[in-house]
């Protein structure tokens, strides 16, 4: 009988800190649940005289990240580092010396996942990446295990606390995006270089991720149609507004036809949905089962304590199943590898939505026909027109909400509308969810 | 190696059919999920005969539960048959049998949870609950699993969906509570008898759970204080609102210093939080922990697919560890048993709480300051008070907001202020939660 299940962690930064204080504060909660205490049997990082406000026996502290892989002591990597090609090899050595693994590493997971989990499952040790997407949340087992019975119809997800806590600020103060930007920099809710945040990359590494376990197919991050929250100004939320919807950056996963349509992009929704009501830096996953219907898990989508409450949840997992010698009990994606398909994922131009457009126009007559003329050319009907302010010679905001139209007819569209003389700047436009969720 | 997981079901009404068609509607993905399928071996229920509105081998069908219980091919007892101590002789006879036990009995949890729990361990056998609370929301596998790491410090839930949705109508279209209730049971959100329901006994049985898992203690759900939705008025809501609160059927349990505070009562909470956007029958569990913060699972509390949808995810996950030859790999109720400590859960009297207080008074000079006489003699002072309205010799509402007072006083000063001669019925009290949230 093991008397602890003893961790390595190479990584010591916020991740690793935050996992190292709940190992340390709940220690005694955790063995009460596990039945044996977790211990922190090595720990590597460049920095080993960072005061990281913990007590931490020095002797536990290595530069060298192989000294804690080829520990034998350890039965579980955790792996906190970050980046991905040292990572990566790093996890792949200790796979190899029959480690069982734990990452948050999503940017790592959605560029070598197929093969990461590959070598776990073959080497029989389990890979265990809650705190990967949503921080606290208990997502990805939620997916994996609490809507198993469930054929897994959508996810609408606010999976960017970044994005989210930029686009809230924006709403609640009206102020624009680069003011917003700056402050959230100095407030540290955007690292100095924001663009994998702003950009949607990081919301579309974790879509990856839940695609993934969600509808059993492997999905290549490159597939994923991404859009940043750079070009949404205080009057499109002001628009939204008006016509009852939120502008939130949502990353959303849809299977139809045995095809997935996976995007990231600033998304309007009805104002009355639980979604838009998530702000701040608060992450939130809405699942559509055709079992269990509609939820919604919420909480706190970053931070040293939630990724390393997630992180360590993975801990106790893994250490039930080396207690109860079951390794692998959980396929690693949810779907046993053997039970996998490839599904093709669909570029965005064949996607259908509604839309909303606002053209930066010149305010003189026969424009709004004009565009007008051009839309029903292509096919895309329009539900709403609004038009405020008026400034003769100048340029003023029209703004549409298109019937369901699709993607492929808006762009070309507004290939033509943008090439007008009296269009003085590229059209914006911005997908509405609604009746799916 | 096992070819199929083999289940038995007694009681084949609402949840049982659910169960039924999850299995026969998603026999490919659980599959392609477990690696082997789920069979349903035997189904007993009294009524043979009723369409069901599914295709099922009458062959399978049988009257006698034990039929079910001693069939040697069996691994999992899914009950479903409801009621109390039919129910768990049946599940006891199975626990001896060596049958795993699914069921979604709350009621039979609250009041005989440690016995069965306790035979389960013994036996070696699993015994799920995810159907007990929350429907489709697998807010028991997060407390059990998700949350693990956590020392757990509170649990705001509104998890009787009958309440939810009657609160909701009242608060939608101000209307009054009989008027609601009638409509809901045509509607079919209220049961012909609701008493358990609207009382707030069936959101106790599911609180007393919840408390278990989430505190590592057995409780009586005797212990729990509960107050039903019947006395709450269009005005009550209408105040709230004026104050920028939503009343909310919560089911409430704290810890501190190592105490239990578990209660289920109408409570006001602002009208910005996540969980006052809880409307209908839809169920939430706001759970507070050390490491992940505030989190929230929320989703269809009850219903044919949304609990079969859980009640098959405890049939995969013993499943599971049926395949690998894990049985009880984790505890029970979270903690391992003999980790548990009988916490003591604190009577209302000791609790304290901001209060909303309606007097219906006589509108006459003198009498608002001889109720504030009171309050203030009992310790209780007060942030606001609202009275509108006039009636010459008649009875008016007064209503006042406490800052944060004791129980004990609260009681002391109503029944003093109650056997006033201006005083036209008992005055209505609702706690107000906020701050904790």
């Amino acid at each position: 009988m093991k008397d602890s299940i003893k961790v390595g962690i190479i990584g010591f930064g916020t991740v690793g800190t935050g996992v190292v204080k709940v190992i340390l504060n709940n220690r005694e909660t955790i063995r009460r649940r596990l039945g044996i205490p977790v211990e922190i049997a090595a720990i590597a990082d460049r920095d080993l005289d960072l005061d990281r406000g913990i007590r931490i026996d020095r002797r536990l502290l290595t530069k060298d990240p192989m000294d804690v892989i080829i520990n034998p002591d350890i039965d579980i990597l955790v792996e906190l580092m970050g980046g991905i090609n040292q990572a990566k090899g790093y996890i792949l050595e200790a796979i190899s010396r029959g480690k069982h693994i734990v990452t948050a590493n999503k940017a790592l997971l959605a560029e070598y996942g197929e093969e990461i989990y590959r070598a776990a499952e073959d080497a029989g040790v389990d890979l265990g990446f809650e705190g990967s997407v949503g921080g606290g949340i208990p997502v990805i087992k939620a997916l994996k295990e609490g809507f198993d019975a469930n054929r897994i119809e959508s996810i609408f997800g606010i999976i960017n606390g970044t994005s989210n806590y930029i686009l809230t600020k924006m709403t609640e103060e009206g102020r624009p995006f680069p003011s917003v930007l700056s402050e959230a920099k100095e407030a540290g809710y955007a690292e100095a270089d924001p663009t994998l945040d702003i950009e949607g990359i990081d919301a579309a590494h974790k879509l990856s991720i839940l695609v993934n376990l969600a509808f059993g197919t492997p999905v290549s991050v490159k597939d994923i149609y991404v859009e940043g929250i750079g070009r949404i100004t205080p009057l499109d939320i002001e628009y939204a507004r008006e016509f009852g919807y939120r502008i939130k950056p949502l990353a959303i996963a849809k299977i139809a036809d045995g095809e997935i349509d996976a995007r990231v992009h600033p998304t309007m929704i009805p104002d009355d949905y639980l979604l838009a009501k998530v702000n701040g830096v608060y992450n939130a996953v809405y699942i559509v089962g055709d079992a269990a219907g509609e939820s919604m898990l919420y909480g706190k989508g970053a931070g040293e304590l939630p990724t390393g409450s997630a992180v360590v949840s993975d801990i106790i997992d893994i250490g039930r199943n080396i207690i109860s010698g079951s390794p692998c009990r959980v396929p690693v994606t949810s779907y046993k590898s053997e039970n996998r398909k490839v599904l093709r994922v669909k570029r965005i131009e064949e996607i259908s939505s509604i839309y909303y457009i606002r053209f930066m126009a010149m305010d003189s007559p026969g424009v709004l026909s004009n565009i007008s003329g051009v839309l029903g050319k292509n096919n895309i009907s329009i539900s709403r027109v609004s038009q405020k302010g008026r400034k003769e010679g100048g340029s003023v905001p029209v703004v549409m909400m298109s019937h369901r139209a699709n993607e492929k007819d808006i762009r070309t569209a507004l290939m033509e509308i943008d090439g007008m003389p009296y269009i003085s700047e590229k059209s914006l436009v911005i997908r509405v969810e609604g009746e799916e969720i």
